[in-house]
C-alpha cells in the first residue's frame, strides 16, 4: 500500500458509475481491499464481511462502499454495540438506516469499532495519521475507515462529539443533521434525546448527498427535504459567519485558535462577512443540560444491562447509570425544557449570523488510546439538536489534523451544507488519504 | 329562562351566516344573554366580558360563542388558571388556540372555571342537570356553559379525564383529538407529556367543524388536515366496533353499563359490527404512567409557584408536586418510552375493529361539589394520546346524563368523528339543553 492511494469520493463515484467508466463491483473491491490491508494497523473494524457476491444493485448509490458504526444493526453480521454483552449477537434486521442504503446499492464494506454502548470506556482503534494517537470516539472505527481510504462513507452516532470530534481528529468531513432527520430504529440507544445517526465522508458534497437519500425523520418536524445535482450544491454565496469567542476560546490549543483565525481570513477573502459573536449566558448551560439526560436516559437504556452482567461493562459505564440513577425526574424535565427553549432562541443568539464557526475539538488527537478525546465543544449543539458539519482544515505541532466546525439553526441543513461547500472552496484542500501502509 | 331555550350548534349557525338568514352578532348576543341567566344557578364563568362591539367579523366561525377554560390565556381577560396566585392575572397575548378562533371570528362570551391549575381540587361550578352534582373537572365551566346552553362551543383542557368525563356528566359532546394536534402555547402546562387542548358542543359535526379549523399540530406528527362540509360528515359505513370488556367493566355503575349495552345494541343495529374485546395486559399500565408523568411534570411546572405561595394553594396540588418530586428519572424516562410504545402497539390490539367503545365515567356525576368523579376510563387513552370522543347516550337513575366513549388509534381523528357521527345517527337524539331556571 502506498501513499498514492486515492480513492474517489462519493460524489465522483455515482456520476463515473451513471457515465458507465466505473464498474460499481470494482469500486468496492477497492475499498475492500483497502480496508483489508489497512486493519492490522488502524484497527477500524469489527467485521469484515465478504462482498464478492454484493455491490451488484444500479440503485443511486451503486459502487459506494459504506462503513457502519457497530452500534447499528445489520442483519446477518456481527452486532455488539462494543459491548461484551453482545459479544456473540447477530440481529436478525437491519437499522432503517442500513436497510435504506441497502435499497439504494450502497454495500457495507465492514462493521466499525465503537466505544462500549457509545459511551467514554475506549476501544481499541488507532488514528490512521499517527498509530500512537487516538482517532476519538465513540465513532473510532468509522472515522479512521474514511480517513484511511477504506471506506467512501461511514455511519457514526453523536450523543456528545461521537461524530464530529473523530472527524476533526482523523482529518475527514463529519456530518450530523438536525436531530431525528436520520432515523435511529435500529441503532443502540445511549439517549433517546440526543442520539444522531451522523456520517463521515471526504467532501461536503459527499455527506450531503447521502443525507439527502437517507433523511426522513423519526418523528421529530419534517426535515425538509432536499437533493444534490450530479455536479454537486451550490455554494451559498456571501454568508455571514459568527466566529464564536466565550469562554472556550481560551481554552483551545495554540495551532487550533491560529486554524480558526486562518479558516476565518479565508472565509473573508472568498466573500464572507466574519465577526465574532458570543452567544447569551444561557447556552453556557448545554453542557449541564446535555449530562443530566445522557445520564438518565443512559441510566435507563443500560442500567437492565449492567445489572444482569456486571462482570461484562466498564466502570465508565457502571458509573454512568449509578450517576443517571440519583438524577430528579424534575431535573430531567428540567433540562428537556430547557433544552427546547434553547433551541428556539438560537437563530435570534445567532444575531444576523448564518452559521457558526468553532472548533471542533481543542487541537489535535490526544496521545494514546487510553481515552477518546473531550467532547465539550461539540456537545452544546448536540444538545440543541442543530446540524453541524466539521471540515479539515489543517495540521497541528504533531501533524495531526485540526478541523473547524459549522454550525446552523435547526432545520436549516441544506443552508449550512451550502456554507460549509463555500468554506470547503475557500481552504482549497480536498482531505488526504492517511499515509497507511 | 324557559325550558324551550334552544341554541342552533355551530353547523346550523356556520350554514345560516353564510345564507343571510342569522346576524351573527344577533347569534353571540343569544348566546350571552343566556350565560348570565343562568350564572347564578351554575358558576361556569370566570369572567364574562362585554361582548356588544365584538362579533363583527365575517370569518368561518361568525356568529358562535365560545366558551374558553380560564387555563387558557386571554389577552385582555382575567386569567388565573384556578389558583389564588393568579387571581389578579391578565395575559399580554392570547394562547394559540384562542388567537386563532378570533381570527376565524368566534366570539368568546366567557372564561369558564377550571379547577386549580387542571389538577383535582375541585372549584363551585354546578351541573346545570342538578346543582347538587359536580359537573365533573377540570374543564368544570366548559361543561357545565355548554350543557346550559352558554355557549355554542367551548375550549377545554385533558391531561387525565378533563374533557370527556365532564361532557359525559353533563350531557354533551367532549372531544380530544390526537395529542399535539390543537396547539397548546398560552395554556398553562400541568403536564407537557399529557395535557390536550379539547372541545365541548353539542354535536359530532360541531366539535368535528371546530376541530377541523384549529388543528394544526405543535411539534407532534403533523395531523392530518380534514374539511367538514356545510352538510356535516359523511358517517363511515359499517365500522367495526370493540366493545371494552376487561377489569374496569364490572366496577361500571348499573346504568352504565346498561347504556353501553343498548349503544351497542343501537349501533349494531345501524349497521356497525360490534363485538367485544379485551386489550392486552400491558394497556393496563396506563394509568400508573399516566400518574409519573403527571407527578414529574406537574412538580416541574407549579412546585416552583407552590414552595412561592404556599399559602395560596391547596394541598392536592402540594401533594402532586411532593409526589412529584419523588420520581427519579429513570422512571420518568421508562415511563415515556412505555407510552409511546404502547400508542404504536394500540393499532394492532385492536384486532381489526376500528374503534373502542367504552365507558368515560363510572356512572353519573358524583353528588356534592367536594370532587370531581374519578377520570380513570379517560385517562388511558389520554395517556397514549390518540383521540377520544364522548356521546350523550342516556340517563341514569338520578336523572343525570349518562355518556358513551368511541377511542381510535393515533391520528385518525378525522374516521373517529365519521364513525361517532354514525353512532349519534344510531342513537337518535340530540343533546338537550339544560333546564336551567
Amino acid at each position: 500500500m502506498t501513499e498514492t492511494f486515492a480513492p474517489l469520493g462519493v460524489l465522483d463515484i455515482v456520476r463515473a458509475v451513471a457515465e458507465g467508466t466505473l464498474d460499481p463491483r470494482a469500486s468496492v473491491a477497492a475499498a475492500a481491499a483497502r480496508a483489508r490491508a489497512c486493519e492490522p494497523a488502524v484497527g477500524a473494524f469489527t467485521h469484515l464481511p465478504a462482498i464478492e457476491d454484493a455491490a451488484a444493485g444500479a440503485g443511486p448509490l451503486a459502487g459506494i462502499a459504506v462503513a457502519v458504526k457497530d452500534l447499528i444493526d445489520t442483519a446477518g453480521m456481527p452486532t455488539a454495540y462494543g459491548s461484551a454483552i453482545f459479544a456473540d449477537h447477530v440481529p436478525a434486521a437491519d437499522a432503517a438506516v442500513v436497510k435504506r442504503l441497502k435499497a439504494l446499492s450502497a454495500v457495507i464494506v465492514g462493521k466499525t469499532v465503537t466505544t462500549e454502548f457509545a459511551w467514554r470506556h475506549p476501544a481499541g482503534t488507532r488514528n490512521p495519521w499517527n498509530v500512537g494517537h487516538t482517532p476519538g470516539g465513540s465513532s473510532s472505527g468509522s472515522a479512521a475507515a474514511v480517513a484511511a481510504g477504506a471506506a467512501h462513507v461511514a455511519l457514526g452516532t453523536q450523543t456528545l462529539g461521537s461524530v464530529l470530534r473523530p472527524a476533526a481528529y482523523c482529518g475527514v468531513v463529519g456530518l450530523k443533521a438536525s436531530f431525528g432527520a436520520v432515523p435511529r430504529a435500529g441503532v443502540h440507544p445511549l439517549s433517546q434525546s440526543l442520539d444522531h445517526v451522523g456520517l463521515f465522508a471526504r467532501a461536503v458534497d459527499d455527506v450531503a448527498l447521502v443525507l439527502s437519500l437517507i433523511a426522513e425523520g423519526d418523528g421529530a418536524p419534517a426535515f425538509p427535504a432536499f437533493q444534490v445535482p450530479p455536479e454537486g450544491l451550490a455554494p451559498f454565496p456571501k454568508p455571514r459567519i459568527g466566529l464564536l469567542m466565550g469562554p472556550e476560546w481560551t481554552l483551545l490549543e495554540e495551532a487550533q485558535r491560529e486554524t480558526l483565525r486562518a479558516a476565518a481570513a479565508a472565509f473573508a477573502a472568498a466573500g464572507a462577512v466574519v465577526e465574532e459573536i458570543t452567544l447569551p449566558d444561557a447556552f453556557q448551560r448545554l453542557g449541564e443540560i446535555n449530562a443530566t439526560l445522557c445520564a438518565a436516559e443512559g441510566a435507563y437504556n443500560l442500567g437492565p444491562l449492567t445489572d444482569r452482567f456486571p462482570e461484562k461493562a466498564s466502570e465508565r459505564v457502571k458509573a454512568l447509570v449509578a450517576s443517571g440513577r440519583e438524577v430528579p425526574a424534575v431535573a430531567y424535565v428540567a433540562a428537556s425544557h430547557d433544552r427546547l427553549a434553547l433551541r428556539a432562541a438560537f437563530p435570534a443568539a445567532l444575531a444576523g449570523f448564518d452559521v457558526l464557526l468553532t472548533a471542533p475539538a481543542f487541537g489535535e488527537a490526544p496521545e494514546g488510546l487510553g481515552n477518546t478525546g473531550d467532547p465539550a465543544l461539540c456537545v452544546p449543539w448536540t444538545t440543541l439538536g442543530v446540524p453541524a458539519i466539521t471540515l479539515p482544515a489543517g495540521t497541528g505541532p504533531k501533524g495531526l489534523p485540526l478541523g473547524v466546525q459549522l454550525v446552523a439553526p435547526f432545520g436549516e441543513d441544506r443552508k449550512l451544507l451550502r456554507i460549509a461547500k463555500a468554506c470547503e472552496i475557500a481552504l482549497g484542500r480536498r482531505p488526504a488519504i492517511a499515509p497507511v501502509s
